[in-house]
């Protein structure tokens, strides 16, 4: 049975509405994504500004934890664009990350964002890897108040070393920052990527891909 | 005696780095802002890539109360490139807002970014006007856990209304937002605005306008 | 009775399309904008590209002077996406501005542009203040063939500083710059911003933010 | 004899500063070139803002007509940012541009930039090709207070038709728009492009080539 | 009887899509263009995420020879967002050229994109015009194997100047590049400029003009 | 033994400039990247233009294979702005890629660029992944002729899957795109990502993680 399911379900609205770093700028003064639209355009398209309302500026319930009982011990509230229509054209969006104990958000890049977090809560040690050839890791201990951003596009990841629980907040350069995990991008894509790619790829054999594979 | 300082003085740092929303995006993992450089550019300068270590990303403090004893009873705690230089190119920056008991960051704008703002404590009553010609009023009470949106470029304000101290945390998608206070860009420049043209702006005598005046 | 209607309601076509400076770029030689088109998207729909006559790209009128009978004595006559649906996608605009003897375009933020101006006719004594912490005003009187430029987001004015009429033909860029003027945004909200709000934010008793709303 | 030069020659200020339209967005409230700057960088290097002046956002002289004393019977006086430094890295410029009876802008495009014309005096036929391959021509007769778009990139020209002077005031998205005009880079390229290349490409003789090139 | 057909024929597809360099950036994953939709926007709208296919991403035979059997003894094969839906949002296309011996593909500008050109086979000599004033060519002889860089709207050109067959790949940096070739923009549009324009443009007799105009 | 060092190596100069899709656009001509420049800058600082030459625009070599001796069975050549100055400002760059008989790209991403690859000889497997939670793989093999496009940012990979030796060409939307192969930057970052982390992350145990690690 899958093991991921609750952390992959936590990214569902943070990818259903997707984007990129550095968008094209508003024509406007606001542009609230309206779901009913019939055209379907980069981004999201607007409903009439005269029917924008205080509501589609908003959110409630990021103080709420969230459910971090899976096999990472972690998970992701987004507040992207699929959240606050008001963010559409806006290029800028949050998470609110929850870790249990030890808990992991493992190493994964956002394809459209950098992303700056603060430690609201308990203690956390992130890093993030530069690309090719270097692949230098730059990582610290992050305690309460601290800072730390994470450039657009890196592998990076971030784990909770206290002896409770964490949470964090992240604001991301888009409306729709995206997500890959590693993990479930190389080892779980429907349909998998061929076992003797990986095998390739990672200098092991076969046997070792499907027991990266067996969790999905 | 002058009632801002303290206001002012905390958006020193804020407005030192500068930015618009929207910026040219990275051509590189990272340009980490290298003050010592002999050229002055759109943005900040690049230290050389080897020198970058993970305190250039990173800052702390941001869960220390900044000190709300001025007449407005708030103060900002800015987290742009001029405090964390490894933001330069990235198009994202953070804010912390302390709010004394009715504190209130009076009607502002940001030139250069769209903000989203998370309550950690307590309960504000924010809004922001649209352009002209309808200059609406969006509006409403958020509390703790609530996200609201400001758009870039249109004037809002936050005030503290619950019985205790407020605190939040705003995301900000430039480099360097920039904060343009209405009541010292209009009342307090330097050289000031002549009282003639403020009367004839705001359509009052200018006995009305030395009023406005006094505090700076 | 409301002493801004003329000048707010010249405001209106420049707004009803609204935008930012550094805009998305063309994807095609043009893309007139379609008032028809089923979909709301940011800055405008295309018309087919066949379609596209000259007489989209083109406006008549400018060198007929606005009516000045206000109660600032100046009116603004804008060319925005509004008015040539050609502009679309260009991020450029104008805008023509009369003045009556002393009358004044007064201070005022564009969020989506940057304007350089030109007088076409007369004296005018203009300037813009800088944000935060400086408000530095740079100032400076314009005679007949001066250009000054202001920068996007900032707050600026131009007053009539000569004996007759005064002309000026100012460039945005932007194909919807927005305007705000700062006496209707914060004194002329509706619905209204708080007397409270506005009388901490001013640092006066609420009897003087009550003149100040009196023309609204 | 050249028979361009003066046109050339006023064309020079235009492009010694250079640009495309669509540009980066400015991160600080302005950035004025510093022409000492050590360093070179896409668009200008930054003047310290302390030592920003007035002047450095202003050009006298636009209500002075230049000298139509050539081939042509038009030239261009251009406000780039090698004229205003202020406009650095806010994508926006004017030409002012005069004309002899049946004086021309010869076919010419702006690598950087859309062009928005207003005429000031006179009356003048303008138009602009399209693409490849309808290569549509759009024109169109413009009167005293008309104004018209032409496209990024696109060829146009503009041609007094009137009895007297004529003058117009053209804004361009760009901080630097770039002229080429057809003539001067196709038949007076230094060193010339090939006549065997011309001939074909023209599908003319290399005898007609030469008549095109007699001029330069 | 016309010239060009089969060059502007082959060069329909690369402008029915259009664009220009340094697009606005991907929102979502992918935006794979729709030709259904109801609403036409800057570059395209978009399919629903879910039908997106490999064969969106995908387009075979750029390894076929185009005919070369016109005036010109080139053609162009395009390969922009036209023939690949799965481009749009992605700011980047391919051509590939045939040139047959001595062909020539002949001065023309792209306005929304730089080209990279790569020889696959034989021998051309490429060069571009830089803008006014200068104009000046810069111009090299490739063999195969060789690359050429033609920046975004500047004048340039391509002939085969071996003694076989010549292929070439070009890179774009555009979704829908645009092609504007000199000859046919200026004496082939539809209508035609006037002679008397082109004429005194170009500084040569209307007879010359003719002869620049028989092969359209 | 590492066993990586050919494929990392051949990496070296497509990273050592970096970038990201959609970047600041030319504010001139040119931009010829000037390695003696006393500023760092976002992309490269400019030589002056004036000492511009053909060769700053030029490359040669691109028809030589590179050498697959190596455990992946591949090479990659690469044309950015490190190989020519000349691209700098211009977001587009080039890559030849050679495999041996089953050679592999491994999974990859490119952080600032969107790829489109033709393939020149033989036959290869491709794919990429979409981002969460759908990781679905899009995957095709071509033929010689054949063009995919490869989304920025998103995961994906070549093998050669003929009989014989295979090349292409890609292009790239950026002046350096940056590479991250997923096997380098999750199991052989310097230093490297904790055992324990990587264990949680893949769910295996961490003897499996460190069959991972050998090749490092």
């Amino acid at each position: 049975m899958a093991k991921y399911p609750i952390f992959v379900l936590s990214l569902l609205a943070l990818v259903c509405a997707l984007a990129f770093a550095y968008e094209p700028s508003p024509l406007q003064d606001f542009c609230v994504a309206d779901p009913t639209s019939p055209a379907l355009v980069n981004g999201r398209a607007c409903l009439d500004s005269k029917l924008a309302q205080a509501d589609h500026f908003f959110l409630s319930g990021l103080n709420k934890a969230g459910n971090t009982s899976n096999a990472l011990g972690s998970v992701v509230t987004p507040v992207t664009v699929g959240q606050i229509p008001g963010l559409n054209t806006f290029g800028i969006a949050l998470a609110r990350l929850d870790y249990a104990p030890w808990g992991l958000i493992p190493p994964h890049s956002h394809p459209r964002a950098t992303e700056i977090l603060t430690v609201l809560k308990g203690s956390l040690y992130v890093g993030f890897v530069t690309s090719n050839p270097e692949n230098r890791l730059i990582s610290k201990v992050l305690k309460k108040g601290d800072v730390f951003v994470f450039p657009v596009g890196l592998v990076h990841f971030q784990q909770n070393v206290g002896n409770g629980k964490a949470i964090s907040l992240s604001a991301l350069s888009s409306q729709n920052p995206g997500v890959i995990t590693v993990a479930s991008a190389v080892f779980g894509s429907k349909p998998p990527i061929g076992d003797d790619i990986l095998a390739k790829a990672f200098q092991v054999d076969q046997s070792a891909i499907n027991r990266f594979r067996a969790q999905f």
